[in-house]
């Protein structure tokens, strides 16, 4: 069955055969095995067929059938990966964390570190190595805070401009900071700079790059400013993110500076921080009640399991978010994370979803397939992105990577291309239980299932060297061509 | 200062000079900054000293100080890591377990691939794929279980020689398989065909080879199989491996097979299978009664955190394991964890240790240098083999890292060749509370915290791309020289 845009056909820059797998609403991992997909001019995915209708399709869409770019066995196209939460600047020191809690960390390490980002130089280093490195991971969309400083901030934007990344750019909003008093902004000055970082920004009219209003979190932010923050989101109708309920002794201050408030949540819907384009990082603590909310709302939940685990924050209920149906998508944290790359997000989240099963051996565990469906399809859905990118449908742009199981020097040794691992993975698969639960009595299940058991082993054990190319919006980005 | 053997003036072969972090019985991180150590042509720490000493050590142990290798500015050495638990025949499937729990996944994945291993090519391919795996990834020392099959463990002891990794090698015993039929011995089998791996395995007199008695558990032995185990090791005074109290329905089970015996533990004790050369996996669910036991028959436990975590085991509480004075290393048990990395085992033994804190926010968290211990001389003293290797103490070979942080290509981007990095390191170093953590005013002071953080982060962060050498009993064995 082919599918094909309602658009006038467009002019086709590239056309891809082999093995694609993504997510959809209805299923968490498809495969796609000798699929077809021709990419516009424009960046879009301009038709999705089968192999053997590539006669057709070409004389459709005016394509000549020499030129399709034919995937090796050992490759497969995935989405490109949504990272809906990482801090750019805290890169400069990913992976230096100390053993302390969220508030101590933010004072000893965060802080200091982002009051340098005055220097455009130490920023246009460390944005540069950020958006180069996150790329190189396979994220093609990135949810960006900055510091408070605006120019820096623009400079990220420009930065995610020049390198091809899709980028959601927040300059940090923060009028109270009791620890390291020089880092912080007065309320006035707050607002007029995030108009000033929106205007530039939004005037530059970078494809791909939008700005994301930024309140901290609400222990940096007097009630005003959000309350204005708020405002001018609503005023722009632009996307808002923020922090909430990542540890308990947060919540409890929240609470108690905030005592007119129901709940942590209450404090953002009021002041109008809670929209259909919000999303929270973490939500550890969030009771249900906070979770209707959200649904109602249509706001989203980031799910940052590497730092939640390394600050001790607290273990996401995944599942229970899901069954609220909040929107949710996986995201580093870089640094309260200390890695980068979303590969890593998705093995937490799934170890913080196996945790969860030993604490209670009924509890449901994300599937792999779940999981992944987070970190892609998941995370567009977070950023109200879902209409540009997240899975492979036609009239999205084309953000995917091109995974290679068998990369040279790379990190696995499991390889398709050599015959006899995949026999042995076919035997494998065929004995004991796996025959029934994959009925592999088709050939072609087999094929699938084959396929499938090589997109899970990617996922746990291959890194940014079986990553070989990454595209944004059709073009590619990685490697990268300087 | 200046340290050196007893024994006679032995030739020098090599002399390194820089920074070597290790381990003591005493201190968990030991810096030594502008160290010297000198390894002489059998492979042994001949001398170590401060790079001050130079002019007298070459004097002393006559070498050419023109030719010391120096450590450039980004590189460290460290000891090799010691990898107490991992099946090598499994390493053909690392990364495909699906969601189930440790006797399902026995059944399913475990018994049909390592019933494969009477194909000596195909035991060939995957066991040569382990062991360069694995050393490329900085594991010098294994310890191994293999499939029932003596001649496929043979190859891989000879593997092991062949490409200079330390091991001990496990032919699997196993006469109980009530799922995989066609996978087992009888009792008898299993005797004589331990017996004859032990003889023909020390009969190649590899200088780091040997055999390991290795029943693979309770549940896949009759107990005269056990008690015939425990002779047989008793009788060559060789060391055991096996698997305890890895998961409840396991622990349960055991409970019901064996109800003369006291507990689980106490299975192993009575058939002479705890000795102070036994390494039991896991032990999840020792009680501290069982711990005491292992404390005085001076038998070691291998934590395996991904292999729990992933098949939804349980957290091993590694404090109360050290409180009971329980000697124990940390383990990949691939593929039950899907990662051949010591630096995954690293990871993972912290973050089970975050979740036990999450748990109870007055757990006692350990250290990373605790874990960088674990994994060095913890794991050394594990498998009885730390007079040989786990650290840097003359006398002991030379098995060892050489760490590159600013490895071109790698995964990280922190560096302290580019003078920028360093003195943002040292400006965060010197801000907040951090001061006072190192109390940094002594600018020596200084640098070895920056050192210790790029410690941790090579830890976080690295993976074998700023794994420049390998050297094990002082040869070079990675890069490959084939
Ligand atoms: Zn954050
Ligand atoms: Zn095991």
């Amino acid at each position: 069955m082919m599918a094909q845009s309602d658009r006038p056909a467009a002019t086709i820059a590239n056309v891809y055969r082999g093995t694609f797998m993504h997510s959809t609403q209805k299923t968490a991992l498809e495969v796609l095995e000798d699929e077809l997909l021709g990419v516009d001019t424009d960046g879009k995915i301009a038709f999705m067929g089968r192999g053997a209708e590539l006669q057709t399709l070409s004389q459709t869409f005016g394509f000549n059938p020499s030129e399709v770019t034919q995937l090796a066995k050992d490759e497969f196209f995935i989405p490109g990966l949504v990272d809906t939460h990482i801090h750019a600047c805290q890169y400069s020191y990913a992976g230096t964390a100390l053993d302390m809690p969220l508030l101590q960390w933010l004072n000893t390490y965060t802080f200091p570190v982002e009051s340098q980002f005055t220097d455009l130089n130490f920023a246009q280093r460390v944005y540069s190595q950020v958006v180069k490195r996150t790329l190189r991971n396979g994220t093609t969309t990135a949810c960006y805070f900055t510091s408070i400083h605006t120019d820096a901030s623009l400079l990220l934007g420009k930065l995610a401009n020049d390198f091809g990344q899709r980028a959601l750019v927040g300059k940090v909003c923060m009028d109270i900071n009791d620890f390291v008093e020089h880092y912080k902004e007065t309320t006035q000055e707050s607002q007029d700079e995030t108009c000033r970082f929106i205007k530039e920004l939004l005037d530059k009219k970078y494809p791909l790059v939008r700005p994301v209003v930024t309140p901290r979190f609400a222990l940096s932010c007097k009630e005003t400013l959000l309350g204005e923050l708020g405002a001018i989101a609503k005023k722009h109708n632009l996307p808002i993110q923020s922090h909430i309920s990542e540890n308990l002794e947060e919540v409890k201050l929240v609470k108690q500076l905030f005592p007119k408030y129901a709940s942590y949540t209450d404090v953002y819907l009021k002041n109008n921080l809670l929209t259909d384009k919000t999303v929270m990082a973490h939500g550890c603590h969030l009771s249900d009640e906070e979770l209707v909310i959200f649904k109602e709302t249509g706001a989203s939940l980031s799910h940052c399991p590497n730092s939640n685990i390394s600050l001790c924050s607290g273990l996401l209920d995944v599942r229970n978010v899901l069954k609220h149906q909040v929107k949710l998508g996986l995201g580093t944290d870089v640094a309260g994370g200390y890695s980068a790359s979303m590969l890593d997000a998705v093995r937490r989240a799934r170890d913080t979803s196996k945790v969860l099963t030993i604490q209670n051996p009924n509890y449901n565990t994300l599937t792999f397939e779940e999981v992944f469906r987070l970190a892609t399809l998941g995370g567009s859905q977070a950023l109200s992105l879902d209409g540009q990118t997240g899975n492979f449908e036609v009239g999205k742009d084309f953000d995917a990577l091109r995974v290679n199981v068998a990369a040279p020097g790379g990190p696995m040794d499991l390889s398709v291309n050599s015959e006899e691992p995949k026999i042995i993975l076919e035997k494998f698969l065929n004995l004991g239980e796996c025959q029934f639960l994959f009925n592999l009595s088709d050939p072609k299940r087999l094929r699938c299932a084959v396929h499938h058991l090589l997109h899970v082993v990617s996922l746990l054990s291959g890194d940014d060297r079986n990553i070989a190319e990454v595209y944004v919006a059709g073009r590619k980005v990685v490697p990268f061509t300087d």
